[in-house]
Order: C-alpha cells, then structure tokens, then sequence
C-alpha cells in the first residue's frame, strides 16, 4: 500500500459519534472517516424520544438530524448502519464488524479509533420479559414501536418500572395519550438523584395529574392473559393491570468490546479517559455515554451519561484525533425533567452525595418564586441549596418549580465550574427587570439564607431533619397569621404570630429547645432573631417551613377536639 | 448625655436605603436607626411602575413593599418621610433636615451615616416643559399621576422623549391601554447600551408592534393649544400631536448634598466608594443608585444604577455600619428590558465599549433558538458574543429573542464575574433536556463560533462591518437553497447552493475577496471551509447572514429586471 491519508474509525453513530466524525472532518479534511453503527438509525436526538410518544414532536424525521446520505456527501464520512463491530484488535489497529443484514464480516484499519458506543438500557431478569408490550426507550425504534401500539391498540393502562427521568418524561407522554398510568418505583422515592424532601414535590405534583406513583415497591415478574401480550405486573406488594410497560430502571455503558479489547474501565464500568478523551490505549477514544467524566465537584471520576456532555465530547475528540490539543476538564452533574407542569432541576452534590463525600456542609431550603411578586403569572420555585462549613464553597442545588428552574439551575452550574463560594452567588450581577427576576433573585436569595446559615446568623433545620431527631424535646413554634392557622398546623406547634411575638417571649420557656416556622421560612428567621435577641439559648427555624412540611398537618378542629384539656396553653388560636 | 448605642442615619428611603437599615437592624439590634426621607413613599419597586401603567400590576399597594408603620413596629427603625435633609455636616457628625409638611428644621446626630440618595429623572430645559401631561417616571406618584390621567382624560397620542429601557417599557405600557406612541430619540439607534446592529432587532419589533420610532431626532419644545395641557411636541425635522409626554432621556445621581458635604464623587458625579461602599469621608457610606461601582470586565469605576445592585449594597452596607466586613466587589454591567414580545438584554461589554477601552475583540453574532428545534413552541433567540483576541477572555454579550434570553444572559453574567474565556463558556454543564435547551445550549453554540473565529478556524465579518467596508471590491456569495433567493438576496449577491458550492467553485475567482451568506450563518461557516479547502486565500462569512442584514434586500423580480444583461453569471436561480 502507498502512504495515505490519516485514518479514523468512530464506533457508534449517536450524538458523541457523528459529533467527533464531523468535528474532525472540519479539522482535518484529508482524513478518511468511517462510523460504524449497529443501529438502523444514526444521528438521532435521544432526548426527545418521550416526546415522540407523546405526540409533542409530530414526525419521526425531526428526530433525526443527519443521515447517511448527508454525512457521504457532505461531510465525505462513511456510516455503516447495521454493522455491529465484534473485536477491536488494538495491535494491529484494526476492528472486525458484522453486516447484521448479510452476517457478513470486514475488517477495518484505522490511525485512531474512537468508541462512542453509548448505553443501554438495564432490563432486569423478569419473568415475563418476553412478553410483547414490554418496552424500553433507548432508540427512535422503540418510540415508534411504543407510539404505534398505542395509536393501533388504544391501551388503557401503562405501568412505568423506575421513577427516574426517562420514567417521569414517558409518564407525563403517556397521560397525555389518555393512558392511566402507575410508576413503580424500587427505591423511596422519585427522581434518585433529589434529595427525598425535593423528591416529595414531585410525588406530590405526580398526583395532582392523577399518576399513581408506588415507591419502596418491587416489580417482580410480568404476566399475560393470552400468552402473548401482557396484561399484567406483578409486585411485592399487588398485581397491577397493565396493557403497556416501560422498563426504565436506568441505562449502563456499552463497554463489553472495550473491556474486551484491554481498554481500562472505570466507574459503573464506563470507559476511562483522560482529559484528552484518550483511553489507556493510546490512539483510541471514548466519547459520549461510554465514559467517564470528572465531577468537578468532588474533583473523582463518575459516570453521568447526557446528551449535553456527548457533543462537548465530541467537539473535544473531535479536535484531538486531528492532532489538536483540546481538554474536556468535566462536569458538575448538572440534570434536568420537566414533569408535566414543573421543572425538576439538579446541579452539584445533593445532600446525601454531601454526605457521601464526608463533607461538612449547610442547607438552604428556600420557597420563593421565579418572578416579582407583583408581576402577573408569577410561579412558585423551591431552592434547595449547600455550602461548604468554614470554605463557603457552594456546593449544589435542588430546584423545583413551575417556571425560571432551567436558568437559576445553569447559574449555579456555572458558578459550580468556576469553584464559586456562596457569597460570590449572592453577589452576581444577574438580569433584574420585574418580567424575569425579582430585585433580589431568586437564587441570590437563597444564597444569602444560605451565607447566614454558614456563618452562624442563622440555624435551622430542614424537615427531614426535624422528622429524623424528633425524639427528643423540642417546642414547634407556629409563627404565621392566624388565618393561616386553620389551613393547619404541625401537630404539637404552639402558635404565636410574629407581629405578637416581641410581647409574648415569655410564653415561652427559655430552657427548652424552640424550631419557628412558618409558611416559607421568611417569618421564622425573623422569628429566630427575635427568640435569640430575647436570650433564648436554642432556637432554630424550620428551613422551608410548611411548604417543606410533607408529613401531614393538623387541622383545627381535630387540634381542638385533641387539646380540650390543654386549651389554656395555646389562647393565640382560640382567643382569635 | 449619657452614653448612647450607635446611631445610623440613613439618607433616601427606597430600596439601598431601606435594605441597608432593615440589615444593619439584623446585624445590630441595639442601634438607633433613622431613614430621613423627601419622598411619600418608601421601599417601592421603582422598576415596578411601567407595569402600574400599563395596569399588569393592578394596586398601588402591590408596588409599595413596607410603610414607614412596618419600619418602627418591626424592625424598630425611625422612617421619617418628607424629611428633606439639606445638608450633613461630616464634622460635628450631623445632617439637618426640612419636614416638607411643615417646614421645620430639625438635626439628626450619626455615628454612622447611609447615603441612598438615588437617582433622578434628567429634565432637558426644553421649551413648554412646564405644561401639565408632560411626565417623567420615577417614583409612584408619577406612575399613579400617569394612570390616572389616562384612565380620566383617555389621551389617544403619546410621545415618549428618549429610547432607553424606561422608554421602551412605558411605550409598549401605553399600547397596552390603547395609546397611539412615537418615540423620539437624539441618538441614531433604540437602546442606547446596545450595539446598533442588535438594536436594530428591537427596532423592527417596535414597528411590528405598532409604535413608531424615530431615531437621530431631537426634540426641541412643547406646545399647547389651551395654553395649559401638552398638545404637540416640536422636533427637529417636525411637529407631533401628543395628550401626554414621558420624558426618558435618562437620570444623574441626586449627589449635590453629598458634594456639598465634601464627598468625593467619581463617574457621571455619582459617588466614590471603596468595595466596603465607604466614602471618602470615614464613616459616611454611600449605596445604590447614587454610588459609583466598579465594572469587572473594565476594572474601572462606572456608574450603572439598578435596583438590583440597590438591593446587594444595601447588605454589604447594612453589615460593614454594624461593624462588619463584608465587601461589593462590582457589576458586570448585566440589563435586561422586555419590548412587547422581545427579551433585550446585555452584560458585559459591547462592541462599542469594547472598542472604547481600545480591547482587541472579535465577534460571533449567532441567530439560533432557545430550546430543541424539535419540541414545541421553540423561539428564535439572537446571540451577540465578544471575547479577547490572544487572551480568549468573554467579554460580554447581547442577546434579543423571544425566550430564554434571560437565563443566557445569567449565564454569562455568571461567567463574567469569574473572568471565564470563551473556551469555558463553551463547556460549561448547562441543563440540557428538551423543553429547556438543545444538546448544545444555544449559548454554548454562540462561544463555539467566537471560539472558531478567535482560533482563526473561521473569518467572519457582521453586517454592520461589511457595509463600513462596503467600498472594497468583494464577491458577496448566497449560499441558502433556491427556494429561499426567492424572499430576496442581498443586492448584488451570487448565489450557487452549498451543496452544489463543491462542484462549482470554479464559478468563483480566487484572486477576489469573497463573503459568504447563509440565513444564520451556518450553511456559510461551511461554505467558507468549502472555499478555503478549495485554496480560496481570502474568504470571510457573514456573522449572522440574513436575520442580521438590516439593510434591505434585493427581490427576484428586480433583480432579473437589473439584470438582464448579466444573466447567465447567475444560473443557479435561473435555470431553476
């Protein structure tokens, strides 16, 4: 053979794959690129596929950005759909693949090899698996097939197996297509990677749109009617109907011809890189999905497979196998779901990751809204923020609400990538005008909850806390209006509204530990300056106050009707 | 006397003024605090008040966040409202106020003072500007005096005197309650902070929304015809009737006092401050609107007054009078204004400010959309980014769109304050799911392409460019599909495809300087790496193609008309 031209091989053909390809074509035009890919369809956005369901994206062919046809001729890149790769012999720098329509085999050389073989879905090994009707949703194969059953056999009921976000998307397409539909959930709770008390504002938003959303529960096998399809899942703790099932219980890395090939693995199995994107061998890559990433956060490798973080790897590797010297430094695992009328949003560590990681950190938990209050259409917005004790590093945040959730969410993110401090996110210039933020934002508000908490201004403790230590003695102080009262009270508050609290300290007794609350956290840190400048050595606000408060309330009458002999020690309510 | 505890007088009592109070109150509970005020009303939402206008925000009460009552019951704060203070003596560390009401004069003693001072309306000396139904928009009265005469007298012209942001909200306000409005402005473009180019976007929504602007046109007077009420303004190029007048020409610091007091001043005469927001008399601080800040892309004081840089002094200020530490390190320059459907907003620099601090710049100027392409309801959006040739430091940014323009906006703000290049905007873990963003956020593609420009990967020119250089010699090269040639092409383009651009550069001449045009510039980033590949030496694009050419275009029919002669040079349209 003459010399010729440098030659790449990019193993898959999803976003990280015809990223890098097109990426270096642009680098290099000289190169010989070739992908292959054992699906049928390349270039697809993945993302959308429960809108495809859902009928919020009409037609299959938005999905999918590029064929292969667009990438021979305008990119001179040659795709093989269909063509499952079965060895990388990394000695000889070549790759064996399978026509899967002919079963015919070839083998391909390459310079530099790129693996962008993506995830796939994790399917338990459930009885019944077998059965038709029980999906996953991976490939714009399996919307369509999902989206033409439901348009020929009008199915009734859907069961959803994992409360993740490809579970939570498909659930709220699903209610769209008319489908009753019933999550079953392993863990106790939805969306994993919240905190629970977060994840409690979506269970709860779940049920407002009439999904039933079943946690701590096992699915434990499939059963059919007619032997066919099924009709039927069974749990660890009831047999639910079911004319559809999607198992979404989380994907893996598809690294067996990797690990096969030698190539180190790492985290969940995901394909170790450096921040070149080059894998132990040299010469070979991994983008997208398949690898790993730096968590800028806890600074340790992790897996966190995106569609966002595939096309800045592909841009990086894309660069690199041209020769150019592009670093991919990570991420800081910033997630984001809309659930039907609310955005779910995390970035950063979440409390139990904090905790994970042994670091000593502080709690925000802030209700606020995304816009002035007095600006029409205003929505509400809970922020659930950490920092760092003593660094005032920040740490992450947790938001949930039903507008402004995606930008507050990409300001810390940001923020996260520069090692901000909280006291530098309380101090952004951010774009005020009352349309889109109030005066202070939102976030910076919840920043400086946040500072006054680090540096000892301010104690609290959030709810799940209280739940956890409430064993011990302590005095719930109530100190909302009193209309307020009667939507209900945590059971055992003593009410005191804050105007009348400067006047009525000594109701209280100063040797006994005092949590404030009240509908948001705002009135309760007034109400802790109050208590402390009064000498009241233990006092803390409850963070998030009954907004936060998901383990019931009280109401009045039953209050009432309970505290019949303890009338005199609570006249605030009665006397009203 | 016996000894006292500390006591802050607090000058202005909007928001810096209140805030600054309310938080030394929380730092201090033992300090006197006074707010001497000459206004009725305190603690406003100053930015709040086109939208009283207009009626979206429908009770006074909603812009009125505390009363002077709040004040003392709560925070145990003196708030003295139509207090004119007429001058501080640093000295014998008094300032000596006029109660409007009754015009007594009466000192207050400090140890620490607050000036909140504000800003106030600039009020040209124009002829007739005593008239009644001429405005200027500041405080509530002016909102509430507006309403009411539009709500009474139902005025049908209105003329707004000056295109900056209080303008452009009180104009689509107005058209909001059915008034016909002109706006005239002295300078040639809307939005003065803007670049003329992005401008222009805000420019061609006014006209669609029904207000005429007109620019480089300087009023000259008012006149009535009933001798008392504004019945027409007087320009320099003609006379327009007018039932009301808002002047928004723009506001100076309300400083004099604080001059007079030997105070030094700094920009635009606003106050000098050091990042403690202390003056440059020891124990005299100064906050909000009538405070320099310092700009941390320039590193230079500046003058940029904002409710939301209020709201962040007032902090730092109420900390550091208590004796504290804190510090306001400085803006970024960030605004944000709504024009009917359109987010404009800036941070950073412009090009015109960058040109002004003599920066070596280059610009990408990217039409793109705010979220997926696919997904419902998606909305253009328009990205002006600059960023620091050698060192690829951001600069800043302009972004008009429809949504989602705030939340870019943050994100840059963000990334400015960490002094961030282009690369790290450009990888940074925004959210990414369908309903929110693309797999690459709009921004991120917007720091890809001034990326490629300032690695001379790509050589672009804007539009605004282009036409200052228009002189040269240069093949203007229309690469969009024939379908679109049909809207019309930029006078005296050539238009070959690019996917036939590959077969037909021989069409072109190498020796001339071509400028490829696209609809957004993407079809011609690649016809210039077509060209270049092609050996083409001087080759350019159009940042931003044609949603960025405001300078008319060329119709078929026209140019067939003009071209009859020159027909077969341009077969791609012809032979189609």
């Amino acid at each position: 053979m003459v010399t010729k031209p440098k030659r790449l091989v990019v193993i898959g053909g999803v976003a990280a794959g015809t990223k890098t390809a097109a990426k270096a074509r642009r680098e290099d035009p000289s190169m010989e690129i070739t992908i292959l890919t054992d699906e049928p369809y390349i270039s697809y956005a993945g993302c959308g596929l429960p809108y495809y369901i859902g009928g919020l994206v009409r037609r299959r062919d938005q999905l999918l950005a590029r064929t292969p046809e667009y990438f021979k001729k305008r990119e001179n890149i040659d795709v093989l759909t269909r063509h499952r790769v079965t060895r990388i012999d990394a000695k000889a720098k070549q790759v064996t693949a399978t026509n899967l329509e002919t079963q015919e085999t070839s083998t391909f050389s390459y310079d530099t090899l790129v693996l962008a073989t993506g995830g796939q879905p994790l399917i338990p090994p459930l009885k019944g698996r077998e059965l038709e009707n029980i999906f996953t949703l991976r490939s714009p194969g399996d919307a369509i097939a999902i989206r033409e059953l439901i348009e020929q056999q009008s199915p009734k009921e859907a069961v959803i197996v994992g409360a993740g976000l490809i579970g939570l998307e498909v659930a709220e397409n699903f209610a769209l297509r008319g489908l009753r539909v019933t999550i079953v959930e392993l863990l106790d709770q939805a969306v994993p990677p919240l905190d629970k008390d977060m994840a409690e504002l979506v269970e709860k938003h779940l049920k407002e749109k009439g999904v039933t959303l079943l946690t701590s529960e096992q699915v434990k096998g499939f059963e059919s009617k007619d032997g066919k399809r099924v009709s039927s899942v069974v749990t660890s703790k009831r047999t639910l109907p079911a004319d559809i099932v999607l198992l979404s219980v989380g994907i893996r890395p598809r690294t067996q011809l990797a690990a096969e090939a030698g190539i180190e693995l790492g985290v969940n199995k995901a394909i170790r890189v450096n921040d070149k994107l080059e894998t132990s061998i040299p010469g070979i890559y991994a983008v997208g999905d398949c690898a790993e990433v730096r968590h800028l956060v806890t600074g340790k490798p992790a897996w966190i497979p995106l569609g966002s973080t595939a096309n800045k790897h592909g841009r990086v590797a894309g660069v690199n196998v041209a020769g150019g010297n592009e670093r991919f430094e990570g991420v800081v695992g910033t997630l984001i779901v809309k659930v039907f009328d609310l955005t779910v949003a995390k970035t950063g560590l979440s409390e139990k990751e904090a905790h994970a990681e042994k670091l000593d950190y502080d709690v925000a938990l802030v209700p606020t809204s995304d816009i002035a209050h007095y600006y029409p259409n205003h929505k509400r917005m809970v922020i659930k923020l950490l920092g760092e004790k003593g660094s005032g590093r920040l740490l992450g945040a947790q938001i949930v609400g039903e507008a402004g959730v995606d930008k507050r969410t990409d300001v810390v993110a940001t923020a996260l990538a520069f090692r901000a401090t909280v006291e530098q996110l309380s101090k952004l210039d951010l774009a005020y005008a009352p349309p889109y933020a109030s005066a202070m934002d939102a976030i910076i508000v919840a920043a400086n909850v946040l500072r006054n908490k680090l540096e000892k201004k301010l104690e609290g403790v959030t709810p799940a806390q209280f739940r956890k230590e409430q064993e011990e003695d302590c005095v719930l102080l109530d100190v909302r209006n009193v209309p307020e009262y009667w939507s209900g009270i945590i059971p055992d508050a003593q009410c005191i509204p804050l105007p009348e609290l400067p006047d009525r300290v000594n109701e209280l007794d100063k040797s006994e530990a005092i949590v404030a609350y009240c509908d948001s956290g705002w009135r309760s840190a007034k109400a802790y300056r109050i208590l402390k400048q009064a000498g009241f050595p233990c006092v803390r606000h409850l963070d998030g106050g009954i907004r936060m408060w998901h383990y019931g309330l009280e109401m009045q009458s039953e209050r009432k009707r309970r505290r019949k002999k303890a009338n005199n020690n609570d006249s605030s309510i009665q006397n009203k």
